[in-house]
């Protein structure tokens, strides 16, 4: 029987360590394709395009939102950050399984979009391991911590939206976590109930006498 | 925070392989404790009361009923086959995860009661495979097997009710899939709510400039 993908969607606090996980999740499976998006923002230190985000200008975004290019865009924090079409579709297509880190509004569409998706909420253990890590990066101001924390608020009323939780506290554990949420996703009822329909006929023939 | 167990009610078609499932699961993970069913059917060779079920005559199953001993029980094939009770709640706040493998009848009793239980249905990969199990055991006469094959029809009918189905093609496999389910349902969102509803007003309290 063929494997279709999933579509897993991971969100969760800023500075909640989602980049890290993301990491060692493909390092560890390879069952995975991680969906760059396409995003207005500048790059800060260290990010290249195409590997971290397709960093382009206002003017090729909406051009990309014209052709239908996103299966789902926002515009957060003053920036656009969309998820491009194409590349999602045929990884799917060929039975990987493909994760996007998005934030809220962005996770909400997908599953409007496609409900077999995993939407998993990532968060540290409690509030003030979060708030250490958003001032341990180093490269924002007060005035945006400030900021990334009213928007985490924000974020996590939508919560109910979510599948599941995983907390980031151990990050193998934590890896570990979102794989075994892929594997029993894999397992829904609805993805092979076509498969027991075809054994129930069939010992419906043979119960009932008919040759084999 | 306290970890609670989960209900994991694993039923299948017979001959599906569910015993050798849980002997295993049972043997690489210690998370789990395995509920043991009463039945009055008579013992197969080599089953041993109090390890594969309690083996008890009509009268005495009839009074674990009027006790409501039982977090349910069903007459399946003329015999009465039950779940007792306190072995079951006692696990359960420990925080154990407990297995309970039982017939369709039983298991969409357990989750009308218990909503949070997971149902997980164990399949071979294809009906031919199902019927060899089923005359291999060699302890059932063709009378036997054929009611059998007419009753696993039966039990497919309910596989609407299940969350999972698992297919016993790779024991291995097999029983890293019901593990992984089971993590899965540990980080259902709401296991944990409670814990994000709790950051998310510490930071509301920090991003307001409140004294922490």
């Amino acid at each position: 029987m063929k494997r279709t993908g999933i579509l897993i969607v991971v969100s969760g606090f800023s500075g909640a360590g989602k980049g890290t996980l993301m990491k060692r999740l493909l390092e560890r499976y390879d069952n995975y394709a991680l969906s760059i998006s396409m995003t207005t923002r500048l790059p800060r230190p260290g990010e290249e395009h195409g590997k971290h985000y397709f960093f382009v200008d206002r003017d090729e975004f909406e051009k990309h939102i014209e052709d239908d290019g996103f299966i789902e865009y926002a515009d957060y924090c003053g920036n656009y950050y969309g998820t491009p079409r194409a590349y999602v579709e045929k990884c799917l297509e060929e039975g990987r399984d493909v994760i996007l880190e998005i934030e809220i509004q962005g996770a909400i569409k997908i599953k409007n979009k496609f409900p077999d998706a995993v939407l998993v909420f990532v968060t540290p253990p409690d509030a003030g391991e979060l708030k250490r890590r958003l001032m341990g990066r180093g490269t924002e101001t007060e005035d945006v911590i400030r900021k990334r924390l009213s928007r985490a608020v924000e974020e996590a009323q939508g919560i109910e939206n979510y599948d599941y939780i995983v907390v980031n506290d151990e990050l193998e554990k934590c890896v570990e976590d979102i794989h075994a949420i892929v594997i029993a996703s894999h397992c829904k009822v609805q993805k092979s109930i076509v498969r027991i329909e075809k054994i129930s006929e069939e010992l419906s023939g043979i119960s009932k006498g008919e040759k084999e």
